[in-house]
């Protein structure tokens, strides 16, 4: 079970949640970074799950360099198990965060064409909702990766 | 296997199906009948991501009835493993309809709120939204029975 590419307690897992910290870590901060954010609850509920998405990754990726530092076989069916219910909560709430706010940018930069006069950040806003949705791909090849693992065990 | 609610070829399915293919419908029918819906890429994308909801449940609905009626098997892996495929599929689409709504939803009655003083139909672009949600809750249910059914066949 050692070999499937991206599981836990192996150094491709270890790559694909350092890659979903920083993905959600550069979300939050073009999100910060664009001036007003705070005034939509679409923007803020972006910044909530990315959040989340973080201290999750970075807790399963220090978990994961333990594993690989003394050794240790994390493959045990109920580590699995909340590792799939954890990965598929974050991804859920991650594809509806970044909908959601993707939904506003396509509102403002084409529906409304509103980025220009109003002198909106909307390259921030759009770079934030692209981070956000590499971080849903990530976490949903993870949360099928370990659903394959789960059966496998 | 028969005994699993909501499986294919049982009523149970069935009646899962005609919800699904029910809000969906009652979703689109919302938003049509809102006015200026059209102008909204989001409000396009939910109704077209909807109709093909319909499309897929109401054409499994029928295997259904088909399978109620000659009292054959559905559950053989290669269906399953269709049917788990195009549950998952619409399921995430279903999802990022009705988030990329519900941000542009939120964002007019609670930001902005527009909707008092630019006579904008809010409250049918919410239903048509809560309808989806509820589409895509029902979806998602059978997503998961659809992957439990096909692990134990």
């Amino acid at each position: 079970m050692k070999d499937v590419v991206g599981s836990p307690g192996t150094k491709t897992g270890l790559m694909l949640r350092i890659g979903q910290c920083g993905f959600a870590a550069a979300s939050i901060a073009f999100m910060v970074c664009a001036a007003g954010f705070a005034s939509y609850t679409a923007f803020c509920y972006l910044i909530a799950s990315m959040g989340l998405q973080v201290l999750w990754s970075f807790g399963l990726a220090c978990l994961d360099v333990y594993a690989l530092k003394i050794k240790r076989d994390l493959q045990s069916p109920v580590l699995v198990s909340l590792f799939v219910v954890g990965d598929w909560v974050t991804a859920t709430l991650s594809l509806a965060a970044a909908c959601s706010s993707a939904g506003i940018v396509v509102l403002y930069s084409n529906d409304l064409s509103l980025c220009r006069s109003e002198h909106l950040p909307c390259s921030k806003y759009q770079l934030s909702v692209t981070f956000a949705f590499i971080t849903w791909f990530l976490i949903a090849l993870s949360s099928y990766l370990m659903l394959w693992i789960l059966a496998s065990v």
